[in-house]
């Protein structure tokens, strides 16, 4: 097979232990579905203060809790 | 928690039951490694003419197979 | 000035007025921001099917409610 | 309602205050366009070496000003 | 090298002959300066209802002219 | 025309002079297949700790080679 989906996710700040995790069973799991086995993975890390949930920066929003 | 992780996949059309099974366990996968329950799921589709693969279109390269 | 910023909004599907609304009202708040006229805003219409919340799809959220 | 829109603004650098003006207007206007409260909002930050505007980096556009 | 760089186009509706040729073009492009023969590309078509432009839907704009 | 394609590539860092090169020569392209001037290109840069390919990081892969 040709197809090669690509996997992007968008959230915080995590360690490289974790991307590790993430990247194997995302993929794991697309492979399954898909029936693909080239999988491209994209982590992207988010500042909490270039994120806004409901109207607030998560910046502020950590600040309060 | 307030963040919201999201995340997108770039692949090829697919069946509603296997969007189900897509979403459930990538929700399962994000939750545990980020500690977070809130994720949303973005499933595009991509139709074999719109998607080249090393220089040509998967359209093509499904025809030659 | 130079730069062009792009907004894309990943959202369910809308009507053309509405799209009408979203695109002058965004294109006013990044240029009072940005203090750049010229913005690109992309709208995005994610069928049910397509998108998953917190592990299911939002097709079979519906169908409950 | 169950539905998360989520939108993306690819930009230049600005400061947090302006990041929690944008996200504050932004979620106003889609909320009320889309009848949505949960709205995300991601600011991608782009430096002037990484954007290319009609052919030309805008770090060059910059210099040229 | 096993990276595989992904360029994603937001464009107009295009045919499928000059589909072919923006995959060929954009991956020759993309495989002398990186260096990476494996290259994705994904064309986005995006319907003139869903595109805004200095605050205007570009399905207007084109009403005009 | 009004119309402004987006190019995003997400790929690995590269030198200032990479990324001129690939600013002007995608951008060339583009404008001679969707004949239109306004291009707007996003070069994004993606460290090795945060790509999977296979199930695994990039990271992961070079310290084997």
């Amino acid at each position: 097979m040709v197809e090669m989906p690509t996997i992007i996710i968008e959230g915080p700040s995590i360690s490289v232990e974790k991307k590790r995790e993430l990247v194997k069973r995302f993929t794991e799991v697309a492979s399954e579905v898909y029936g693909i086995e080239h999988i491209t993975v994209l982590i992207k890390e988010n500042p909490p203060e270039n994120v806004g949930i409901n109207g607030e920066l998560l910046l502020d929003r950590k600040r309060k809790q």
